[in-house]
């Protein structure tokens, strides 16, 4: 198949990779040194995102944010200028809910299908083809995308129309985060109060309070590795979708707008570029420790 | 062995049953209509808690708050009065940290042994005897007291000296309830965004997400199942000991207070005596939903 690659960021390239991989035929947007390589398998770099949707009958476009993807559809030599009627846009990138369905329509005017489909399981889940993908959009769209998709990770689910896989990944970021701090409170509590957090920890895991992130981002905090993983500061940007979601649908969530207030103290005290499980540093600086 | 069992709640009845089936000798204190059946199994129903402890090597608490174990340890006829050297005293009640340390230093002082042990699990797990039991104190003492826990729980750990288990259980009870309040604001920002949460939690369970509470309490918000369980009422006592510890530790917990908060506004609504998964309940009434 003719597959059109947007994005060949960290996530991006290992995932554009598999796709060669598989025998499709890839063209690349910005083929820059770190993804020279792709080339090199049989990629072909291509000029623009015009041009990638000229030559593609799937775009996938896996970018940083909202804006990132309005401008590759929409903006000057965009994707939307040379799509026809029956190809399939496919963005993987984690962006507003809102804007998605806005895109979406936008793209199934002109005859096209559109997905968002946003991936968990970051970096080390796009190089082992693991990522869980929640997917928006048309059945029959989702059907035509399945087979890229089984190459690219494991658990893939069709969660509704246009928009609701965004918002299942919005979802998802908001459960991660204020369970990591959930985690964070009740280490740094047993702490302070002389306990053993190792054991504590292990006699937790028995119980209700067991959960991947207990078993993961809490032995990153015993162990003090804090190397991402997944940033805070990708973190806040996908806690702070979720903050102006729900002022949009007057929706109040006070531990999210909590958890978004706390990663803005991480950032500005020098934790940004470390791994989420990080957020207990900060509950140590305001404890008083000095880190 | 002779066990003497003060507390014959919800909780306490199943435990001292599983005590009585094992062979030993049950004095029980406070038998009413509820725990008539113990002494047709063979418990004997003793007067008053010096009672118990004159009668009993061990002496098993299982009561509500910090107030009923100080009372039933230390008041008017109470277990101090009838220990002597060598007993062991074993607090299976979930109480404040501080308090315990001062209990457990004071019955020292007699020469007996004491140990914290509450426990999680519930209703289901006293009468599966599944409790997964968290204990503080000395090795010795914990080793004496292991054949009676084996008959009451499954997942077993000496987290460290006297008042760590309670430590232990706290930690427990704030990660467990900042996470039910985690997959709260998840499973309703993805339903007023228009999105299928059963579709949601399906996707979400197979990746970081993934939680004891996203399985079973998750359900029981999507399918409206709010019976205990664990009432809210109950968790509330126990995050209050959380904030009431952090007072006395200078920590600051930011969403244990909210989550604290918020348990105060639902038992206000009159959803104290549901099931802590109603916390999702508090939510929908925030977000101009009628119950």
């Amino acid at each position: 198949m003719e597959i059109g690659f947007i994005g060949l960021g960290v996530m991006g390239r290992p995932m554009a990779g598999h796709l060669i991989d598989a025998g499709h035929t890839l063209f690349l947007h910005r083929v820059k040194e770190p993804s020279r390589y792709l080339v090199e398998k049989g990629g072909e770099a291509v000029e623009s995102p015009q041009a990638v949707a000229e030559r593609s009958d799937v775009i996938i476009l896996m970018v940083p944010d909202t804006p990132d993807v309005g401008e590759a559809l929409f903006g000057e030599a965009g994707v939307a200028a040379g799509l026809k009627p029956g190809k399939l846009v496919i963005d993987m990138s984690s962006i507003s809910p809102v804007a998605t369905k806005d895109f979406a329509g936008r793209i199934e005017k002109l005859g096209c299908d559109y997905l968002d489909a946003p991936v968990s399981g970051g970096e080390v889940g796009a190089k082992n083809a693991s990522l869980t993908i929640m997917v928006g959009g048309r059945e029959e769209a989702f059907e035509r995308a399945k087979p890229i998709f089984a190459k690219l990770g494991k658990n893939i689910t069709l969660v509704g129309g246009s928009g609701d896989g965004q918002t299942a990944k919005v979802a998802n970021q908001i459960i991660v985060g204020l369970t990591i701090q959930a985690v964070a409170e009740g280490l740094i509590f047993a702490k302070k109060a002389g306990a053993d957090v190792v054991k504590v920890r292990q006699a937790l895991m028995g119980g209700l309070a067991a959960s991947r992130i207990l078993e993961l981002h809490g032995e990153r905090m015993i162990k003090r590795t804090f190397d991402p993983g997944f940033r805070i500061k990708l973190h806040r940007k996908d806690l702070t979708l979720a903050v102006d979601a729900a002022k949009a649908l007057d929706l109040m969530l006070p531990n999210t707008a909590t958890t978004q207030q706390l990663m803005n103290a991480a950032i500005a005290m020098g934790e940004g570029e470390k791994d989420h499980s990080g957020l207990i540093l900060t509950l140590e600086a305001l404890a008083g420790e000095k880190s």
